[in-house]
């Protein structure tokens, strides 16, 4: 099952002619999550032949407009289309009273409902949560309430050896419970261990996003052991303080945070446009964490592969 | 002095991957004005290379969001880079009701005024006129309050022929009497006439916007003898139905309004994404008015040339 982030744009406060503003698309398992919805979204979503009726769920982590411009016209579009489902965004609670006067201007009535699931800024909360993925979001440190968030695959259940099953005949029941990390009785009265029964599941993967942020080292601890960080990072440390001013981070702060959170791989975006190009970022960023890449809209990455 | 149309987005409805929705950008004579204001109308003002600080005044011809939703990003951009001109905008009345939460979201506070000039949609009007150009907003017919707009240079003066100057040594303030259409009377009492005196003017330009609207013909007499016109034409014949339930016009109606109203040139625009190429809508257009071209986003024409 498929775990891949897809960046769609990628710049910072105003779009490029290169890189439109923050939005990514993560596909956890078949469940396509939209994360931060810049002007032109829906743009790099059909560039991307992602299909917008998979798109129910749409994490905003903050107010700042280059992370929200684009949602009035997803919502416009969804509606075009004649798609049906509901739709949830994970924002800040005044996001609806913005949109609220666009909504009402729509060409038809909205057919279909919005639910809006207000962010707690305060402490990490489990918003989105089904059979096999938990998000949770997680406060940053920025000029306005922002949050990052975290897609989670539930812990998966161990494969059982099938020559035990031939060799004990061991009933159904038994391997559902074998599978979650119970021992066998044999018919003899011998205990076989759950670890000689089995083999270990794949490791649950997961995607951390941190949004705009200054270094905010609590984060380490949320998001430990990541599969894959996406972290801004829209400066180098000769502006460094630029970034404390503007509460952004460098991208030696990005990878500190990824070394700290024992991240197997970065990833830096919203790059600042007075930068010509993404080398002193990387060359930066790898200084303290080898395994790091720039976002380019359009590119993707395999999560845990 | 230039006179020259961009179009920056020429879908209908939603974008498509390769047409953003309605913008086009006017350079009159030095002043850049902005026509209508669809999502990502920012990154391709960008492509275009058009300085953001030449524009200052945005004409948005009705509330549907494939013709205003990249405005809020916009004016973001220009708060951004720290503009400082007010900006005009005309448009109907509510668009104020509906940007203003998103205003007071700003990461800074605006550094400039915006000024609202509410359209009037029962009857053509002058919104904007300085020494050279006169902008004029007619009523179109849409499934909500739409107003098209005609760009005109005022009238040149005629260029006295220097022979005549030299031959009866004519003072100053009689020159610019007789550019404006006065004769000259000589010291020996012969009266020579203006048109002996003078070259004609070059012909004042005009390029007509006909934004969103059914077939409607008396916009024809308003924009009598315009050089270059841009209509939609959302559909062509055969889903005539279609167009006559949603207030669009076909290829052809556009093309009859075109051929009443003697324009020199159609442009065709706000094409439905059914539609895999613009072949159809320029036979069908061109078979009524030849000079028929499709807007294509990043084309630019020479108006009245």
């Amino acid at each position: 099952m498929p775990f891949e982030l897809t960046i769609l744009g990628s710049s910072s406060a105003t779009p490029t002619s290169e890189r439109y503003p923050t939005a990514q698309v993560l596909n956890a398992l078949g469940r396509f999550f939209l994360i931060d919805c810049g002007e032109g979204t829906q743009i790099q979503i059909r560039r991307q032949k992602i299909g917008f009726s998979k798109i129910q769920h749409i994490f905003i982590s903050h107010l700042h407009g280059d992370h929200f411009y684009g949602l009035i016209g997803m919502i416009s579009t969804f509606n075009l289309l004649g798609l049906k489902k509901d739709i949830h965004i994970y924002s800040p609670s005044q996001l609806k009273d913005i949109i609220q006067p666009q909504l009402e201007f729509l060409k038809a009535g909205l057919q279909f409902n919005i639910v809006f699931h207000p962010l707690n800024f305060k402490k990490p909360q489990v918003i989105y949560s089904d059979k096999k993925v938990e998000v949770t979001s997680f406060p940053l440190k920025h000029s306005i309430n922002t949050c990052g968030f975290l897609f989670k695959e539930h812990p998966k259940e161990a494969n059982i050896k099938k020559e035990y099953v031939k060799k004990y005949n061991i009933p159904i029941p038994e391997i559902i419970k074998i599978k979650r990390g119970a021992g066998f009785q044999t018919s003899e009265g011998e205990f076989i261990p759950h670890e000689e029964l089995t083999t270990p599941p794949p490791r649950p993967r997961s995607y951390a996003f941190c949004s705009d942020t200054a270094f905010h080292p609590p984060v380490a601890e949320i998001i430990k052991d990541v599969d894959l960080l996406y972290h801004e990072a829209t400066f180098t440390e000769e502006l460094k303080e630029w970034a404390q001013n503007t509460y952004h981070s460098t991208a030696r702060e990005a990878a500190e945070i990824a070394k700290m959170a024992n991240a197997r791989q970065l990833i830096l975006g919203h790059f600042s446009a007075r930068y010509k190009n993404v080398s002193p970022f990387l060359k930066e960023a790898r200084a303290v964490f080898p395994n790091t890449v720039a976002a380019e809209d359009g590119s993707r990455y395999e999560v845990g592969e």
